[in-house]
């Protein structure tokens, strides 16, 4: 079982963040996530694309915010649980809280922030009869360490930037990649496509187009693919199938721990510290929904921000915290790292 | 008269992106503020200190995060009345307001955003006979456009980074620079304390410590100051006197406008848009408060974010704004300039 102080549901940018001003208050944070790594959208929809509207950077790419917000609260030490998603959650005697994740594992916290952005992020799964039987067996929907695919046959699916960038990356790691797309045309960054041309006309990626995988197959484990192309049925051979649709965010298990939602989103108090219809219990960044609400990422930066005061009072009652500007201040890390202002010194001039 | 859409009160950062998301909602800023050069506190009390706390930014100087917002608002082309102190309002017909400042110039707007920070920033003066007389007579609290003291006599007052900095500035500017402290110390930055003392040395500035300027003399224009050296007084022949003695925040005369005053900050309804108790003033960032206000600059960006929202409503009204990302729809600029993530292509693979 995880302890922590904070418990926080979302590793997105506002999730992040969170573990920053909670550090500042020596509120010791781990963070769970569906995604296989940190960043949220940002990370897995566009870390390519330029964000305009973070202040202070009249331009920042996705992935290169969350790069600066994974180094920003590193000496925090946050502990990740990546790729498994918040199933249940029971509140304890004491007013704390056990999440256990859809792989079982269990974090014990007297404070959850959900910052779940617009819910867990969920693949979109082709139509296949007995996919679900092949999940772990073959079929992946998501590419956590493309090593686990070295020297092994895997046919992608998709027309989008991931199918593309997928194929590429794994045309020098796979011993045979065949991308399967039911159009001609591709949608993706056009140095994307280009490449994925280059490797095609090189042979080392193969494509059916148009084309769409009907079939599985295999006992165990799967074995090949049964591909329609203009009707007629093609079996290739494989080791893995990558289906990559794009994924749906749902609000998912989260919606039946009692929090009140409206529109897919949970109501907070935003008079005060962003806390939910159970003490205890926070929703920050786009997750959440109030009065005048806006789904921008600075706005979960403050939620972030006022969350962890209250945070703070739950955890240690009846202390008073007093805020300290780190510019004045400094911070210190949990790592034992310290940050300062270079000081002023006295000195005569003689 | 200047006519704008949204008179944000104070260059501080809170005022600075507050320029940025009225543009994203097509309304025109224009930025009045009491200090010579956009920033507020950062660009005139600490330029080179670094903050930790700002979204993304493991570490940013003060100044640069001010040059990021200049920078990120410069395409909505702000326009900035420096060195001017707001000082009347007067509410119209048409629920519109007419700011004068204190010196005689009038705006003209619908919406007033206060972003005063903690007040605007009045130099401390020193107790010397008839000080006022020589304010723009040769006494400056402020160095605005330092091309005024070439060739020139200064002489400087003070003993902290203000004094050491502008003294080895003017050192190359003026024809003679003179640094006056009381005690024989001076509290700076290392690099600027031996500067000094490297310059004095070298013959360019002249320092009179311990010492104390006490008296100024001349008809119509300063000519010389008087200093108090151990009790006995010299007379010192010179163009300029400039004290720098640190800066106090008043909230001024914003505190008679018939605003709601808590603890010398504006009271907000925290739980919609930060309106005041008079609809169309806006207060955010530090000079405002609310249950569980923070005075953080993130605090302050989201603040300015959900202002414009309600801004947009008072000058638009019954007129719907859809939110669009900036990473979706583009950044249109006032001056013609447009930023946009790089589009899909849709291309086939053959």
């Amino acid at each position: 079982m995880v302890k922590t102080d904070i418990l926080i549901i979302g590793a997105g940018p506002t999730g992040l963040f969170a573990v920053f001003e909670a550090g500042l208050l020596k509120l010791k944070c781990h963070i769970l996530d569906a995604l296989p790594q940190p960043g949220g959208q940002l990370s897995e929809l566009y870390p390519k694309k330029p964000i305009y509207d973070i202040p202070g950077f009249p331009e920042v790419l996705a992935g290169d915010l969350v790069d600066g917000l994974m180094e920003q609260i590193k000496q925090f030490e946050p502990g990740f649980t990546l790729g498994e998603r918040a199933e249940t959650i029971e509140k304890q005697e004491d007013g704390s809280f056990i999440v256990t994740s859809n792989k079982g594992k269990k974090f014990h916290a007297p404070v959850i922030a959900i910052a779940g952005g617009l819910g867990s992020f969920e693949p979109r799964k082709p139509l296949i009869e007995d996919i679900e039987f092949y999940e772990d067996k073959g079929v992946k929907y998501f590419i956590k360490n493309p090593e686990k695919f070295r020297d092994k046959r895997v046919v992608i699916s998709g027309g989008g930037d991931s199918a593309l960038d997928w194929s590429i990356f794994l045309a020098n790691v796979a011993s045979e990649v065949t991308l399967i797309h039911r159009r001609n045309e591709f949608r993706g960054a056009l140095d994307s496509v280009e490449k994925v041309q280059e490797l095609k006309n090189a042979g080392k990626i193969k494509m059916i187009t148009p084309g769409e995988v009907v079939g599985l197959n295999g006992a165990e484990h799967l074995e090949s693919v049964d591909v329609d192309i203009d009707g007629a049925h093609q079996n290739i051979k494989t080791d893995f199938f990558i289906p990559l649709f794009g994924l749906t965010p749902k609000l998912g298990p989260i919606a039946h721990w009692g929090l009140e939602i409206e529109k897919n989103a949970i109501k907070v108090n935003n008079a005060l510290d962003y806390q939910t219809n159970i003490p205890g219990i926070f929703a920050i960044g786009d997750v959440n929904t109030y009065p005048g609400k806006l789904k921008l990422i600075l706005c979960g930066f403050h939620e972030a921000t006022l969350m962890c005061q209250s945070a703070y009072q739950i955890i240690n009652p009846g202390k008073k915290y007093v805020m300290k500007y780190t510019t004045v201040s400094g911070v210190d890390g949990f790592d034992g790292t310290r940050k300062e202002a270079p000081k002023a010194v006295v000195k005569a001039i003689v």
